[in-house]
């Protein structure tokens, strides 16, 4: 008998990387280009239920993410977030950021404060390959 | 020249413990009473531009509190959460959320969907002691 789960049955957007323990996607979040999920591949509830050797392999992954984020997008700011409420298997949103984007200094999840800007939206958007690409360099994949 | 930081000039909360490297405060949102933040003690924007060490000590320090809030108050799910949008100096939100909460399953930062259940608050609440005991045995604390 199992329980659905929108994780387990589907890469929850669109997959850049795949690796044995996880995968990072694109969350193609409208109005946030900027905005990534790194899913554990194994049906997990909570962060702290993972093995310590798989907490540092998932937080040190987030770090590169974070870290391609700024170098590469720029953001005001990088928000990491581990909720889960409405699908209890581990992922993470990795954010970035911008004064200019709908929401901010709210959270994404928040009401908006400002009308999406589709030209600073589009911009933003011509620079996520460069990034994606850093990371297939930086992390591990499956065979 | 300083920059104002309310998280510099404030603790962010009542103080339930004070490490050599965070804090970890009771966040007082109302509405919320399994709402704790660890802090980061020095003025450090985003998690990645820690030391490795000292991301490895506030990931521990992450799972201790939220392991000892999934023991002594059983929540429905832990929310994990670095935004910072609003106040970029490091700091982590660790919430316990249940089923029954005015937001649940939505953020804590989004749009409520009932109203709060003040029995079931207080009951909680009277719970936040034993969570907070163990936190205090099982944390290092600055001398």
């Amino acid at each position: 008998m199992s329980i659905a789960c929108a994780l387990c049955d589907a890469p929850g957007g669109r997959v850049v990387l795949q690796a044995p323990h996880w995968r990072i996607v694109h969350a193609q979040e409208a109005g946030f280009p900027a905005f990534y999920r790194l899913v554990w591949q194994q049906h997990v509830r909570e962060f702290s239920q993972l093995a310590p050797a798989d907490r540092a392999e998932c937080m040190e992954t987030l770090v590169v993410m974070e870290q391609a984020m700024l170098r590469h997008l720029q953001p005001e700011k990088v928000n990491l977030a581990a909720l889960g409420n409405a699908v209890p298997h581990l992922h993470w949103h990795v954010i970035g950021r911008y004064t200019w984007d709908s929401h901010f200094p709210g959270a994404v999840w928040a009401q908006p404060q400002r009308s999406e800007d589709p030209a600073r939206l589009q911009a933003l958007e011509a620079r996520l390959p460069a990034f994606e690409q850093e990371l297939l360099g930086a992390l591990p994949q499956r065979p």
